[in-house]
């Protein structure tokens, strides 16, 4: 069980992100749902939702309020709110969140953190530098941003893009097997300290038609990945593949394996939203704390109309507090 | 209903393609499927199947045959039949079945032509000079192997891969405005004549993640996919995109278009494959008959036991028998 509380940062605020953390806390019991405490402005949620909210000073006030009401960390100042309407003082008041719910998971008040989504156009405009909020919670752990891995989840598919977002076309010139390596090996790492996996298998998706057919549809197998593979390998990593990547997500294939690693965006993202479209999680590897999203954006359209699917967000909220639990029995086991 | 029957292919004698046709048989009532006929080596069937098989002499007699036995047009001289263990007269008789069904299909006496798997590899060793079967169908139709489409069915999707078989860093170079129109308009025109859908809804994917984001992250779309969009518009063609490829597969997503249309490989045969993998059908679009095929291979590495699926002959054999109807209904409706 988790008792310290996850941080969930309530994103934009004229985003679905309040509605969907307040529909998450009223779905708390029948879900059996780990406490947790949002970060943000009172009246994102007030604009959505008539629930009960009760501001907290800290984190540890939140797990005792928790089944009564939606604990909050209030982070002022986000302007006028209207819902699918948003501006810049809704954006700083989303980094604000972000940056003190961060906070309070590196120190350790919090669990976990969980960040709700937020309007890249919008932050950029009030001068946010990082190209998302990976980057900027990497770097506020000390990690730089090309040694962390984005996964994402669903209820039985891991799916690791190796590059996100770039052109297709430049991917294979700007991919390396050092690069390949490095992220496979912090995903095998993460999967056994996160997740109780004590030898994570991978696959590595081929790049061509049928992995190139040994050369004949491309050669990207044959000098990035395989070679890739080897060095995994030698390191006792369990590393199949590369396999075709049109037969290696049904539903029997995803049985071989812990998470599959993808070379580029759209290859990891189409089988993982074409299953599990409302409950995707994205999940940020290789940092000193446990952070997890919901694989949607603020959907600014839908905003405020009470239709906003919250299984993302709860499957996010979930991720996160069972990955902290494991990484507190991994940590408390004698090695 | 349909009475003339439908010509299937064995393919390769050593490959699960007698196997499986002669499982479809024996499901021919429960499934209501309509009467079809082998074409192949009757020593193939005998290797896998104790079930009746009956000789005839042309189509004309399957029909009435075809409650009692499966129906088989002889192809002879298959060499020595061990499933799993292909050789080269194997080959010879996949390709002598593969012209004798192809040629009763042209000429009407069968309604339509479904092809069993081949062995790539051994119908090269004999001096196949085709890429696959599809190519060797259009030229005996008349059509060059670049005007015909190749699409693939599952239960709620379709999908068309503009490219197929080549790497994946050369198809942003390889394919033009002028080739996404022409596979578009083959696909438009064939969903209307061969599944009665009489205005098409086409999808395009975009090539790079999020569509691109409007040229931040590669230029395909602004460069092939909207200009072929626009110019399909003009011809009255519903066309939708291009769509973000992530998330256009998902079930509520699929329910937007009546096929969509993917610059490569990969792209198209994920999302079908990870939802479709038993029952995908391949149709060549283009063509004046109609024909089908299971999408998968000649699986040698279980041949012979008995365990070979025979859910997608199953789906090759009734979409190939609707879709023969459609067209005939079509033409026979005044315009």
């Amino acid at each position: 069980m988790l008792t310290t509380p996850l941080a969930v940062a309530l994103g934009d605020p004229a985003g679905i992100g309040p509605e969907i953390v307040a529909r998450a806390w009223t779905k708390r019991d029948e879900l059996d749902l780990p406490p947790f405490f949002a970060v943000g402005d009172i009246r994102s949620l007030e604009a959505v939702w008539d629930g009960p909210v009760e501001r907290v000073a800290s984190p540890s006030e939140a797990s005792s309020m928790f089944p009564r009401a939606l604990p909050l960390i209030v982070v002022d100042d986000a302007g006028e709110i209207r819902p699918g309407e948003p501006n810049l003082e809704g954006a700083r008041c989303s980094l604000d969140s972000l940056e003190v719910a961060t906070g309070l998971t590196r120190s350790g008040a919090a669990a976990a953190l969980v960040t709700g989504p937020v309007s890249k156009a919008q932050l950029y405009a009030i001068g946010f530098t990082h190209p998302g909020q990976t980057e900027f919670v990497a770097e506020r752990c000390g990690i730089a941003p090309e040694n962390v891995v984005m996964m994402l989840a669903g209820p039985d598919l891991r799916v690791v893009p190796v590059t996100t977002h770039m052109p297709l076309r430049e991917v294979a010139d700007r991919v390396s097997v050092e690069l390949i390596v490095a992220k496979a090996r912090t995903t095998a790492r993460e999967l056994s300290r996160k997740f109780a996996i004590p030898n994570p298998r991978l696959a590595f998706a081929g790049f061509n038609p049928h992995a190139g057919e040994d050369g004949a549809l491309g050669r990207e197998e044959l000098d990035l990945i395989a070679p890739a593979i080897a060095v995994l390998r030698d390191e006792g990593i369990d590393a199949i593949g590369p396999l075709a990547a049109d037969t290696m997500f049904h539903t029997r294939a995803r049985q071989r394996y812990d998470a599959a690693i993808c070379l580029y965006h759209d290859q990891a993202l189409i089988p993982l939203k074409t299953l599990y479209f409302d409950e995707g999680v994205n999940m940020t590897l290789g940092l000193p704390i446990v952070r997890t999203a919901p694989d949607h954006g603020t959907a600014f359209d839908i905003a405020g109309r009470g239709i906003a699917n919250p299984g993302a967000i709860v499957a996010a909220i979930r991720l996160a507090a069972l990955a902290a639990l494991r990484r507190r029995q991994a940590e408390s086991e004698p090695s």
